[in-house]
């Protein structure tokens, strides 16, 4: 019994809850993001919340699809809650968008859920935006698509934070002949940044020459252009995908964002899924990227459409997390609390002011006078508005004590009012 | 494999996804919801999509605990995702918002899961959104909430529907002393509106006289205030359950709804849970309530805090079902399409319009004149703008050719177009 009280207080481990002021800085997020996504000419597409298992693990690599939760239909389907929305984009492009010209530029805003030790900034049920580019494999699709993830973080408020753009169409060139246990290990010591492990992994593939010197040097390969030149010289596919990426670096100086991103050669995650650039928005003392994205060609033609296909993620709470200045959480405080009253005039007036836009609290408890004062100041509210004779004038009152106002002139006196 | 790539592109029973214009049309809903409750001073609160299966049983009559969908997290408690959202808003208020004034106005706005058979207005996934006013057992508090669901469903343009008020208070008064069985045959008989069954649960209860004519003629009593004067004369609890009701009945009279409202005392559904008013908000044609309420005063104290309440929740899907007008799903096309440039001046402009709040969607196939015309045309926009002398200057194209114009003038232009 007591064991089970406490559950019923509790929540689950790694799921939050928003109150107020917090569940509006949340709302204020998704908002500015739509409206951004919006502006670029993105459109909202919204999958449901679940789906057949067999459906969301098309896209998702092990670690995800280990991170699912899943359950079970009466009909003995397995269902799971999305863990991404990329691959229902991808379902959606695939089967039902059709009539729509290409290239399809999707938005998408709402929870996923992740089976994963909660952290700070890591939580079971966390907020996703993103967008998908479908149909473009152009470099301008991908300078696009970098500029807008810098775009939403400028527009969540996030100043300081970095865009690490890699290559992965680099990588897979360099590793395309060799046996799956050797690309893994070497793409793993290229990822962990371990020089050590990276020498024995190219040894163990039994690389020399140019190949492997360009392997090896590619954890160190981040800063601007003049990091491509070595792959560049190499010839072939290497250099075509440095090629692309130095093109996708000058449309981003064009875009006015390149001074947030930095080019790094051993950005190698993912590479199950991503075949040509990857990138992840990163802040100063967060441990976990803002936002991850990347080109990723062979996903849809899972569902039957081959489609070309750039996008990125963002979390929104990691993102208000390194809000720069952190946002005061805007706490809805009523613009007026109106003593309670049962007259047509007064009720009337009430519903004015609401359409007009403020945020109007009635009293429902019968309180008056300073009682009411002190209600609403404790809410951040200074005024308290009663009617007389019937609802046919008013007393607005504040701290300095109770003066008659006509609908009019209280109307006016409100547009002077802060917030 | 062939079932599994058929699993692949479907969806499971009873979930939908939402496309562009759809998709644009539930927010929009969404947001004029949120943008009416904060004026009534009311503030959002986001709960968690799932909790323990224990919390949310809590408030769950037996229908709805089985129609909730469980699964099991990894330390073994049984989660399950939310069918509703007043448990939610019960146990915030009961374990986290001592701080707060009361009363506490809150609402949410989200999507709920119930595993029922799918129709039309029914899904599996929908979305509800809803207010809980916490702490006020008053008419006011009553008269507000019923008030404000009529100001939801006007917000929603559903322009033909009317609430069906109920009071709980005069039936549990009526049937107080009656053993279980009984007392359910009769709520039962009352709530199907069935006389022949009423009068069998009737004599199986042995009830005669004023009480159990004043219980066989409940489910005709619908109408105005006058179909509370038996029971006014009846005295006790009885009729102060009437009085009660009466007096909501004159408040919303004061603002302006009760032409909307029809009191109904056949309206006894969820008797566990409702303690005085009940409603629900029906539209002719569909099959199922918009949104239903009342008042909950002993759910609270089951998280162990005591607190009176009263709210409702509304199916934004069923609203948008019976919109009036049915609005058209507002199709997001571009107000100018951009041919795909390279050259800072002209991404600047590009970005300066999106500031402005323009829909700009830049070309990134390469696609030039008439091309991107009709691309453009496809999507609903007539203006095409391609830049010259590496973006020192601009040509806007349209079915009737090109001609050149300044950055100025471009915007001065725009103004003047429709969307």
């Amino acid at each position: 019994m007591t064991e089970r009280q406490t559950l019923r207080g509790h929540l689950p481990h790694g799921v939050q809850e928003l109150f107020q002021g917090e569940a509006a800085r949340r709302r204020q997020a998704e908002a500015a993001l739509r409206d951004l996504f919006s502006r670029w000419a993105y459109g909202e597409l919204i999958p449901p919340t679940f789906e057949y298992d067999d459906t969301l693990a098309v896209g998702a690599g092990p670690e995800l699809r280990q991170a699912m939760y899943r359950f079970f239909d009466r009909e003995g389907q397995t269902l799971a809650l999305r863990a991404d929305f990329t691959t229902q984009v991808a379902r959606m492009a695939a089967t039902k968008l059709f009539d729509q010209p290409l290239p399809l530029r999707c938005f998408y805003i709402g929870s996923v859920f992740r089976y994963e030790e909660p952290q700070v900034g890591r939580q079971r049920e966390f907020t996703q935006a993103g967008v998908e580019l479908i149909g473009a494999n152009t470099p301008a699709a991908d300078a696009e698509v970098v500029a807008l993830a810098a775009a939403a973080l400028e527009a969540l408020e996030v100043r300081d934070f970095q865009i690490n753009l890699g290559q992965m169409a680099l990588f897979r060139a360099l590793t395309a002949d060799l046996p799956p246990d050797d690309l893994e290990r070497i793409r793993q010591a290229t990822d962990q940044r371990n020089p050590a492990r990276l020498r024995l992994a190219l040894d163990a593939a039994g690389l020399a020459g140019p190949r492997r010197a360009l392997l090896a040097g590619l954890p160190d390969l981040i800063g601007s252009l003049e990091v491509l030149q070595e792959a560049m010289a190499f010839g072939g596919a290497v250099a075509e995908a440095a090629e692309r990426l130095a093109q996708v670096y000058r449309l981003l100086e064009a875009h006015g964002v390149a001074g947030h991103v930095i080019l790094d050669l051993g950005e190698v995650r993912g590479m199950d899924y991503y075949t040509g650039i990857t990138f992840r928005g990163v802040a100063p003392g967060l441990g976990w990227p803002l936002l991850s994205g990347g080109r990723y060609d062979e996903l849809i033609g899972q569902f039957g459409r081959p489609l070309a296909a750039v996008g990125f993620g963002l979390g929104i709470e990691r993102a208000l997390l390194v809000q720069t200045p952190q946002a005061q959480p805007p706490w809805p405080a009523p613009h007026l609390v109106v003593q309670g009253c049962d007259h047509p005039a007064c009720l009337g007036l009430v519903r004015r002011l609401r359409q007009e836009g403020y945020r109007i609290e009635m009293d429902v408890l019968g309180r008056q006078g300073e009682e009411l004062l002190a209600h609403a100041r404790r809410q951040g509210c200074r005024h308290v508005l009663r009617c007389q004779d019937d609802g046919r004038s008013w007393l607005l009152g504040d701290e300095k004590g109770e003066r008659a106002v006509t609908a009019h002139r209280l109307l006016e006196e409100m547009k002077t009012w802060n917030g």
